[in-house]
């Protein structure tokens, strides 16, 4: 699997905009969306991602709301792939399955619909987001798209705030990749 | 500019789930998850879209949260176009412009970044989004648009529900196009 030199990773990294004090006081933000509007930029990345997972015979890809929609959708298009949307609370309309997780304060949900692979068995998933910071929602995904019959093969993420430990747990439950670490 | 014909949106509108009564009593919803996680509509649904906007020489193309961020990302990443997100208010980090509209009771508002679309004067911009209705969000995200300096060439939507009239007024300000008419 080809990786990211040095070079190519700052080329990416330096187009992510720093934002201080966002959310709240003291969280360092990372703003995806100026990589997402420079061109050569994100087609290197969208390049950079079709090539690790073109052969790796997915069925779906699974992106998880709403900035994982992004990522999960451009890679859907460039393998020419079936998308499914992990959703916030009462957004899916159909029958779905609800996983809770923790959040620093208090907890949250998301939902699959049960129906998210229809008929193949043992689907083969990659799960995305654009950011993997404590790891509750990736982890709450995996869950959610193991009751809807789906095996999740890898889960990926465009960052990876590695002091906060979130991708070290994952690995216990599927591979994982980030694609940036900070 | 290639139409499809009855039987094209036939295939397509047959892959939309119809959810009675949701989000709540009385309203029909139109699931497109079930579009999205079929490939061969999907794949479809993009090769159709790609055809009518390859020659538009767009420089980028916008999508609404949150459905709208899917079959933007989508059509971005078969164009080799950048994204540009506009999203609920409090999501974007940096300097935004909002606009506020109408919903049945009461007000919402919607955002962009300033910079969205960098440097490029009068950039040429397809604004997407799944469904429209009464055309609220899609008149908002025009003017937000403008106030960025991009020019709109034109909005594209996936579902027009026609009786809700939001397509006719659209069509004051820019040209629109819906897949498919409910």
């Amino acid at each position: 699997m080809k990786k990211l030199t040095k070079e190519e990773k700052k080329f990416l990294s330096e187009s992510i905009r720093v934002v201080p004090n966002f959310p709240k006081e003291g969280i360092i933000f990372r703003d995806i969306t100026t990589l997402l509007n420079n061109k050569k930029v994100l087609s290197f990345l969208l390049d950079h991602l079709s090539e690790r997972y073109k052969s790796m015979e997915l069925d779906f890809i699974a992106g998880t709301e709403s900035r994982g929609f992004i990522f999960a959708a451009m890679l859907c298009a460039k393998l020419n792939l079936p998308f499914v949307p992990i959703r916030k609370p009462n957004k899916l309309p159909s029958s779905v399955f609800t996983c809770e997780y923790e959040l620093e304060y208090g907890t949250d949900k998301i939902q699959i619909h049960q129906d998210a692979f229809r008929d193949i068995k043992n689907a083969k998933v990659l799960l995305m987001d654009d950011l993997i910071a404590t790891g509750g929602t990736a982890i709450a995904s995996l869950e959610l798209i193991k009751q809807a019959g789906g095996k999740c093969i890898e889960s990926c993420f465009l960052i990876n705030l590695k002091d906060l430990g979130g991708m070290k747990k994952l690995e216990k439950y599927c591979a994982a990749y980030s694609v940036l670490d900070f």
